[in-house]
Order: structure tokens, then C-alpha cells, then sequence
């Protein structure tokens, strides 16, 4: 194992709490290699899962942040001028290649066409990135696999993957917790009892009933667990709601009434 | 044949599986140099089709991922600062033009007005390449031969070929290949059983269906073989189909209803 | 503490007057590391206030003023040719990750959508920051906190924060202070006494009831030190007003009789 | 003559049929060094027309592709770092001013407006081209001329000549030739029978009727001269015509119907 | 005083004719630093003034013409490969802030957005300049002050400061000078006496009623002053009116009827 | 005289046919060093005007035809890596300034907004030109004018100067010449008698009626002289006037019918 991959490799088991079948059907992909796209809203635990099953696999995890400046160069490399002269500097996606990683694209719905277009010869079987700076045709790696994540919420006519992409994709689909479970999740990884837990679950299984309706989505776990820490460390809970849930959600006064109205539901007025 | 050009060699014979005469039609435009269109769907074969004439042929093959910000200088060359110093280096065009390879560029009508006009040289009788900055008037090798890939169901009034590329080239049309052809790749390409690889092309035959109306392609052959191959391996055949066939190709609910309502039709609910 | 980061450092103590609990609340949110968004009109003290909290947790302060051309590569560094040769140089948001700043994203609604989701690895639990040139994974300096501003009442459709952004921060809302306490500020900052003070606030309450019935903001504390300090000074205090306070924020003749009016009401016609 | 234009130069004479007295016209307009814009659809003859005028003057032929992407850097030239250093590089319309050959502007409606603008001087009795980067005033060879071509067809409100650039420039006419003449030109260049090519030029004549109806352009000379051949390396005349003539010119199947009953009425169904 | 702002000392007093209270109010704005927005049409002598504010305070003045594609380096500096090697270079701004002159940004609505949010850490109480690529963070010399012009005529939803940088600014307004005023001014810049003068004078005030009716500006106090300057010389003044006055604000045939009548009212038919 | 402003001395005195007052108008305006504005339609004889005025007035002459491209690094300079090494490199509108020539920005209504605003400090009475990357405020030569072409027919809402850089110059009025004068310009330049001439200049001044109503612009003098010159070397006046004429102006077939008729009437059907 190469030493450019090794800041990649996930040291500690993270915590992650399975909801369904998606750890056995991860690993059912992964022997054969599919590449998997990761379908759910912000915030549910897509990340967490590829950073669980990267441990679990025992494979580095290089992750990239997709966004619509991203170019292939940025993904495939580039000759630099370092200190040392001129050198080839391989992008994160052919590092990944090159040395087997897990390569996760988050949020690839805000990549360029470009960007994804450079994936296809590595998502079907040919499993291959030409690199035509170097000249070089990268067999990919035995243990690469590529992983995306995206939002359905959120694409539009104007920003979907292209048909031709979604083709050389396996889909796994992601949501949030049931009440029981996410009660957990919250409890354990905020450091607070059940009680608490649950109430803060209830405030954001509310909220969530307003998406389209004022919210572009709901309250998410990771919120949750920031809300229920900052009520461990002694904030008010009606300060840390509004600091941690609701004043992050939205902007409209309505809308703040509303989730206000939940909070004070489950907290007294 | 010089070392440049030897990546692009394909060494053993890929599974392709004839339709109808594209293979001497192919053969009969190889003859006479006239570059071809691939025009068809996203996944029925393409890509395979071209890697086996090229093989068939004892060609190198060069392909080029089009895509909107691929720029002319990407596909003719540049100098570029390497370890070595300042030094020319061929784009992949290049490379087949100059040592005799068959090009190969995949979806075409991705690419910018510029790219599919560097071409045009190429794509008739004079099949020549000028390479300004080189001071280069490159005349293709006897071997080169240009091939392009588009999908008819895509081109728009804002992303077509311009006629003048088009008249340059010879097309062949691509479909799904036949109920009993497709089956029998599936079974061979996933290692399964007929049973079930007629079950799967069931399913994509009705999934064809619904294209224009809720969904932009019907499942292809390629998301068949890797939904055998998952069942081959153990995955349920309900889980696998869900993340092999349905989930890639739609967000949308009530498609994913019928979808699912075919694969139930083979497999049982 | 390197000396990068040393002109950062806030020397002396900032003038700033609490409205509400928002410091206790900011220093919760710094014990937990949960990123902050400061929402609220422009000129009401929010960057006053995080010098002030830099100030007093001791933290040096980078802030960098958010607009649509600034890139990714203008946050994280790039390789300069400065007089010593080719050297990396580490950008604003890399200094106060790696040495522990205060990183302050001013109006970052203006930034473009890849600066924002650079900072997404900073703003959840991985609090790490990929420099892919340097082939480095850069984990947050414990000191390291992340705070953006926005203004709610200037974000459209075209330019909001993405959902997935916003709900990686914590949230405290910012209004004008009330009455007693602007006439407070605006006193001791412009060295007037509290009659004077409290004319000028009162003319600035009433041009805030215009704010969407012709002007886009009313007029700003900040504006009116500088009235006050200018009529210190022995201006005369309509030409004062009309200088430091009705002509910047407006250029509709209507709306300036407006203003104008209040002023009278103030300071005589 | 120096080597820079060396390549440029033609060697045999090119097949071209005169259709009319475009010959002479050419030669009285070279002779009063009159630039001219060739208008015709794409594949009529037009830049073989240029070929054989070129080969027939005894001059060099620079031809430029034009496309939206061509900066007026590509026509003048630039510095570029090269294996020897830093050196200016004349660009394509410099080595045709300075060395005295004819310069073609393929597609010019296809450039962008700097493009088109910098050969104004040269196409006014001025005849000049200033190259600002050398300092050069570069006055234009003796036996400089400037050939375009553009397709009038094609030509929308927001891709046509300036009007400043049309009026330095006199203009020819073409058209597919008549069907005797184009009989003639398919069956030599084919190497086939006059039976075959006047069924050959019989289907393209039906097809230019279906112009404007479906089809943006009809079925070119150039394509029947490779239907011909196919159909001479005895690949059935049917198939000949579906990948030579019909498939690439269009992907609507009623009008590929019709294209293919042009097809049986000429060599049966 | 360093060699680098010399150059942008002004020697000798330009010539300035009050219209109001501007100068004081100016020096009160001064005094305290407090950045200042010219506001008023174009020609009406806000260059003028802020060249003898600067004579009269004895500072160096740095203009700087905005304008869409002026960067935030252009403002703040880069490095350059210049012929001693690589060295920064300050941008105007940066030699303003470094060195104390006024900095004056002519026609700031046309820069972008990033060019007018690098001022605004210069123009509230921190007055500093972030350097990023110095990793300094200059602190404004005590003499500097920012001044911007803006024509209120002119800006469109599209093209407005935002508040955020308005509401930073103290404003003056300019309008042309009253009848006698201007009468004085042209007659002493043309060199010309008070009938003429106030002939001219008459044309431009009839013109300045046209705007919004056919004119987007009437005729200025600089045109007028080389109307005269020509008729000085000898130039007929129906014909210097025509060139110097009416055929450069409009192309309308209407419009310059109206207007050649004002010039026939005054120096007869 | 410096050398690099040699190439652009006017060696002998062009062929300008005075049509007005034009002539002591811009020496008028020269003698005052006022900006002139020449206004009028393509072809008409604007170029050759000033091409005329620098040779009477002994001045260099350096003409830039402007674009959408070109960007004030192109007229003011830059460092250049050239065969020596790095060194700056004036462009040709500081060329103008630094050495006292007439500098003619040739249809400048296609420059972007910063091109024009380059120009501002140049077009009013400080007459100097800030070239911030060398750090220096150049005062113009005191020979130096600046003079621009535009074509009032052509600007539109989008393509206009601003008022405030208009409201900078002078403007000179431009039209085809009379008839008689059009008719002596075409016998001179084209070598051809009086009859012959005057057809061609009646069928160009019915052409120009057709202007606005299916043509852009009428045919110009500049084309008349061009057909002269054909039929002078023996083309049948027909054919001269269809390739000189009537086929560069129009593609619209009822427009070049027109045309043709106008022919007609002159040289007989």
C-alpha cells in the first residue's frame, strides 16, 4: 500500500447504525464491483455509511465534494510546479484508482458534465480512466469502487445525471430513521437519555412534514445530535432548538412560527 | 507499431454477440476509410460493438469520453511542461491519426461545436489533421479509421450535430437486440439460467415501454447482466432487480411503482 | 502559535454591546465546534461582534469578505511564483484551519457554490479540509471554529445557501438593538450625548419601516456614528443626516422626501 | 519560397467538374486580389472547388475549419514555449499572408466576431494584417488571397457576417450540380456505371425537396459518391444507401421513411 | 513619501467652481476618514472635484476607471514576471492604501461585484486590506481615504451597489451648476465671453429636458466648454455645435432635430 | 521619432475625395486635440478619411479594428515571454499615446465596456493613460488624437457606447457621397469612364432605398469600384456586378431579385 493513500485509510470503527439491508447489499455490490449510487435526502447518514463500510471493508475512503467548478483535471491530475520542479500530480479519483480505494462523489449532482462523463469507462466493465497527459490507460485497481451520492429532492431538468451515467449505476435508497431508531442514534452519539432523545425526534418527524411546503427539507439527525449536546452542556433547550434546528431551516416567519410551535410542543411553551 | 500507440491494443477477443450485418457493414465502411456514426440507445452495445471490430480488425482502439468542456487542444495535443522539460505531446486524436488506430468518440454530441470540427479534415477524402502549432499537416495513417457514438433519443434543437459532420459520415442504427438474443447474452455475460436470465429481459422489455412516458431509457442489457449476476451470487432477485434495474432509472414514484410491478410480474411479490 | 497566523490576532479589546444571550450562546457553540450562520440586516454589529467573541476566547480572527469570483483555490491556497521560487501558500481558510483561527465567511451568500461546498468536510464531524494539490488531508486545528454571515433579506431563488450547507450550522438571528441600547452605542462610539444619540436612532427606526416599501435596508447603526461624529464635529446636523444617512441608501426622489422628513422631525425643519 | 508553406502546397490536380463559369469568375476576382466568400450547401463541391483553383493557380492552400472556439490568436499566432525555448509562432492566416497562399475560412459564419474582425484589414485595399504582439505591421504577400465559405442556409439572426464583413468580400454561388454533371462526378469518383449513378444522384434529388420539410439539408454529392462505392465492393444497394445516405441525415422515422422509399423506387423494394 | 505615489501628486491647482457646500463637507468627511460616493450625471464635475480636493489637501490621487472586467487583482496587485524576475506589484489600491493617497473609483457600478466587496473591509472602521497572497493584512496609511462616483441615472436592477457597500458610504450629490455658475465656468475654460458662454449654457439646459425623452443625458458642462473653444477659434458655431455638441448624444433623427433647433433658437437659423 | 512607431507613418498621400466641410472640421478639432466620434455606414469612406487626415496632418497612424474580444491588455500591453526574455510590451493604443499618433479604434461600438472606459482618462482633459502594471501615468504625446468609427444603423440596446464615453468626444457626420461625386470616386479608383461609373452608382443608390427593408446596408462605394475594376479587365457587367454587387449583400432570394433588377435596368436584362 502506497503512502499517498494511507491519510485515506479510516483508523476507528465509525458509528453507524444500520437501518435495513444496505450493509449486505454494499458488500453484495462490492464483489462484483458495481458501482453504487447513494439516493436520500442531506443529512440521513449517506456519509456515515461510506465511511462505515470503508472501515468495515477495510478500504481507504477518498472522498470528493462535487460542485459545479470542479473540472476533470481537478479529479484525473495535473502536472504542478512544486518546490521540486515540474511533476505529475495524481488528481483524488485516479489516486483512488491507482491504489483501490473506495472513491465516494458527494452531492455528484453539482458536478459538470464533464466530470461525470470522465467516470463512465470506469462504471461499466472496461474499469478503466485514461489519463491522456501521462498516455497512460489506468487499469483500475482490484479493490476501487466508485460510490455518489445525491439528492433526488433536488435535481431539477436543468441539473440531473444523464441517463448514460445513471446506466452504469446500482442505487441504494436512503432515509431517515424510524422514530425508534433514530432516537438511538440521537441518544448515543449527543450523550443524552431517551426522554430527550425522542423529543428532539419529534420535532424534526414534524418538520419534515413541511418539506414542499416552505421547507426545502426537513430536520435532519445531524442536527439533532448538535441540538441534544448543546441541552447536555446546559444551553436552554428552547435556545438550542432555535440555534441548532430551526433558524438554520429557514429564513420565512411563518415557517419559523410553525417549527417554534413543534418545539414548544414537546418542550412546553 | 510504436510504443505509444501499444496501450490501446486489445488483447483478447471481447463477447459480442451479432445483431443483424453490422459487423460486415463495418467491415465494408472499414474498406473504403468512411468514418461511421453509431447511432442508438445508451447501453444496448456500442461501446462492445466497437471493441470487438477493433479486435476483429487487429486495430488499436482510442476512445475519447466526449463532453462539453473537452476543447480541441484536449483532442490535438499541446506542449506541455513535464519532468523532462517542454515537450510536445500528441492528444489521444492524434495518436490514432498518426500510428493507424481506430478513434473512437462516445457520445459525441456532448462535444462543443470546436471538437467536432477539428474532425472534419479527417472525416473526408482528405483525411488529414492540421496541427498548428506544430506546423504539422498530419495525413492519417492508412489504418485510421474515425468512428462516433450518439443517441438519437437525446439530441435536442441545442445539442444535434451539424449537418456538415453528419454527411461526413456512414451510420448504423443499433436496437436491443431480440428477445432470445438478449436472453442469451444475459445468461452468458451473468452466468445464469435461461429461466432467469428471460425473467430479467422481460422486465427491461416492459420497461422499454414506459420510455417517453415517465422514464428517458428503458433498463439496458449491461444493468441486466449485473441484476443476474447479484441474483447468481445470492442477492434475493426482488432486492437485486431493486438495486440493479428500478432504483438507477427513476426518482419518481409512481414509475417506480410500475417498475416494481414488473419485476413482481416474474419473480413473484 | 506560528507566525502566519499572528496578524490575525485582535490586540485590544472591541467595543461591543450584548442585545441578548448571544455570546453565552456563541461560546456553546464553540465548546461543541458546531459552526455558526449569522443572520441579520448589514450594518448591525454581526462583525463587530465576532471580532468581539474572537477577542474574548482568545482566537486569532480570518475573515474573508465573500463574492461570486472568489474561488475555491483563493480559500484553500495554490502554488505561488513569489521571489523565492515556487513555493505552496496556504489561502485564508487553510491559515485558520491549520493554526486554529477563527474563520469568518462575510456575506457568504455572495460566494459561489464551490467555495460553500469546500467547507462542508470543516462543518460536519469530520472537520477536515482535503488540499488535493498538496496530497494533504488537513484536519482541523482543535481552536478551529467556522462562522458565515448572511443576510436573510437579500438571499432570492438564484442565491440562497444550499439546503446541505445550511443544515451544518448552528444559527443565531441579529436585529438592530432596541432603542435604549443603540442610543447607548451610537453614544459612545460618536462621543455625542444622549439626546442627540437618540434623535438619530430615532430617525434611523423610522426609515427601517420603509425597508421594502422602497428601500432595500434602513439605515444602519454604523451610519449613524458617523452622523453623530460629523455633527461632533461641528457640521450642521441636517447637512450631517443628509450626508451620512438619507443620500447612501437612496436615490428616489420620493423616498429621499421621506427621509428628509424625518430629519426635520428631529432637527427641525 | 520558404518551408513554413511548403506543406500547404497541392500536388496533383484535384478532380473538379466546373458547373458553370465559377472558374474564370475566380480567377478575374484573384486577379484584382478581390477576397471571396463561397455561399452554398455543405457538401456541393465548395471546398474541392478551392482545392483545384489553388492547385490551378499554382499557389499554397492554408484552410482554416472555423468554429466558435478560434480566438484571433489561432489565425495570427502566438509565443509559445517550445522544445527550443520561447518563439514566436506564426499562426495559419499569418504563414498564408506572409508566404503569399490563398487562405480558406471554412464555415466562417461559424467564428466568432473577433475572427471575422481581424481580416478586415486584410480585405480592404489595405491588405495588411497587424500582428500587435510582434510589433509588425505584416503587409500581405503579392499572391495573398482570402477564400470563405458559408452555408446560407444555415445562417440564423445570431450567427450571420457582419454585414462590414460581407461588403469586403465578392461572392459566388454554388449548387449541387445538375443531374447530368453529378452523374458524371459520381460515377468517377465512385468508380461505377452511369445506370447506378443516376440512381444514385435520382434518390438525392428527391431528398433536397424534403429541404426545409424535415430535413435541414438533402442528401449531398459526397455521400452518393460512398454509396456508390460500397455498392461497388458489393454490399447490397438497400444496405448501401441506409448507412451511406438515409441513417445520416436524419433520426425522425418519417422522414426516414420517405428517404427509404426514394430508395426502393430507384432499386426496388 | 515613497517614489511609487509621486506620480499621482497633482502639481498645480485645477481649477474648481464651488456650486455649494461640497468642499466643507468633503474636509468634514475627510477628517473622520468617512468614505465618500460622488453622486450625479456625467460631465458635471465630480472628477473635477475630487482633483482639487486632492491639490487642496495636499494628497496624491489614485483614479482608478471601473469597468466589468476589472479584477480584484487588478485593484489589490499580483506578482509579475517582469524583467527583473518575479516581484509583487501593488495594485492601485494597495499603493493608495499603503501610501495615503485618495483613492478615487470613477464609475464604481460598473465593476463586479468582487471588485466593490475587496473595498469593504477599507471603508468601516477597520480600515485594512486583506493581502492574501502577502499573507498581509494591510492597515490603511492615516491619510488614505476611498471616494467612488456613481452616475444614479444609470444603475438598473442589474447594475447597483449592493447595500452592504452603500451603506458604508457617506454621499454627496452633484448636479450641473446653476445658469451662472456654468455660464462662468465655460466662459473661463473656452476662453470665450459671457454672451457666447450663456448661449451655450442655454442649448445644454433646453437638452438637459430631454433626458428620459430621447436622451439618456443631456449636453455637459465639458461639452459646452469646447463648443466654445472651437467657435473661439474661428469655427462657425452652428457647425461646432453640430460636432461638438449635438451629434455625439444622439443618433435619432427626431432628437437632433429638437436639438439643432435649441442651437438655431440661440445663434439664429 | 522612435522607431517603433515607424510602421505606422502613411507613406503617400491616399486617394480622399473631400465630400463636405469634413476636412476643417477635424483640423479644427485636431487643433484643440478633441476626440472625434466619425458616424456613418460601413463602406462609406470613413477609414480612408483618416487614413487622408494622418497623412495631411504628418501623423502616424495606428487603427484598431475592435471587437468583443479584445481586452484592455490588448491596446494598453502587457510583459510578453518573448526570444529575449521577459519584457513589457506596449500595444498599440500606448504605442499612440507614448509617440503622438492618431489612434483610430475602428467600429467601437463591438469593444467591450472596458475597452471604452480605457480610454476615458485620454478622451477628457487630463489626457494621460495609467498603465498599472508598469506602475506609471502616461501623459499623452501632445500630438496624439484619438478618433473612433461607428455605424449609428448597427448599435442596438445591447451594443451601444455609454453616454459617459460619448459625451467625450466630437462627432462627425458620414453618407455615401453625393451622386456625382460617387460616380468621379468610382471612375478614379476603378479606372473606368464616366458612363459606366454612374450605372454602377445607380444601382448602388437604389440599393441603398432597400435599406431597412430586407437589406442591412445598401452596396457601398467601396464594392462599386470593386465591380468597376472587374468589367474594366473584361467580366460581363452582369456577372461583375452579381460577384461584386448583389451576391455578398443578401441570401434572400426576393431581395437579390430586386437587386438583379436593378442590374438590369442599367446593363440591359
Amino acid at each position: 500500500m502506497n503512502q499517498r493513500i494511507e491519510p485515506y485509510r479510516i483508523e476507528s470503527e465509525p458509528y453507524y447504525r444500520p437501518v435495513s439491508d444496505e450493509v449486505s447489499l454494499f458488500e453484495a455490490a462490492y464483489a462484483r464491483r458495481i458501482p453504487l449510487l447513494l439516493k436520500g435526502p442531506t443529512g440521513c447518514g449517506k456519509t456515515r455509511f461510506v465511511e462505515y463500510m470503508a472501515w468495515r471493508l477495510r478500504k481507504p475512503l477518498v472522498t470528493i465534494a462535487c460542485n459545479e467548478d470542479l473540472t476533470a483535471s481537478d479529479l484525473v491530475g495535473r502536472y504542478l510546479l512544486d518546490a521540486a520542479g515540474t511533476v505529475w500530480h495524481d488528481g483524488p479519483l485516479t489516486v483512488a484508482v491507482r491504489y483501490g480505494a473506495i472513491c465516494y462523489l458527494d452531492e455528484v449532482v453539482e458536478a459538470r458534465a464533464d466530470t461525470t462523463v470522465v467516470i463512465h469507462p470506469l462504471a461499466d466493465d472496461r474499469r478503466m480512466l485514461p489519463i491522456d497527459r501521462l498516455g497512460e490507460l489506468l487499469h483500475a485497481h482490484a479493490d476501487f469502487e466508485l460510490v455518489m451520492s445525491y439528492n433526488p429532492g433536488y435535481q431539477t431538468a436543468l441539473k440531473d445525471l444523464k441517463v448514460s451515467t445513471k446506466q452504469r449505476f446500482g442505487a441504494l435508497d436512503f432515509q431517515y430513521a424510524s422514530f425508534d431508531i433514530e432516537t438511538e442514534i440521537v441518544g448515543r452519539e449527543a450523550g443524552v437519555d431517551a426522554d430527550l432523545a425522542s423529543k428532539l425526534v419529534g420535532i424534526a418527524q414534524r418538520s419534515r412534514d413541511l418539506r414542499g411546503r416552505g421547507l426545502d427539507e426537513g430536520i435532519s439527525t445531524r442536527m439533532l445530535v448538535r441540538a441534544g449536546a448543546l441541552i447536555a452542556d446546559g444551553v436552554e433547550p428552547h435556545a438550542a432548538c432555535r440555534m441548532a434546528l430551526t433558524r438554520p431551516v429557514s429564513d420565512d416567519e411563518d415557517v419559523l412560527d410553525a417549527l417554534d410551535g413543534f418545539v414548544d410542543a414537546f418542550f412546553g411553551p
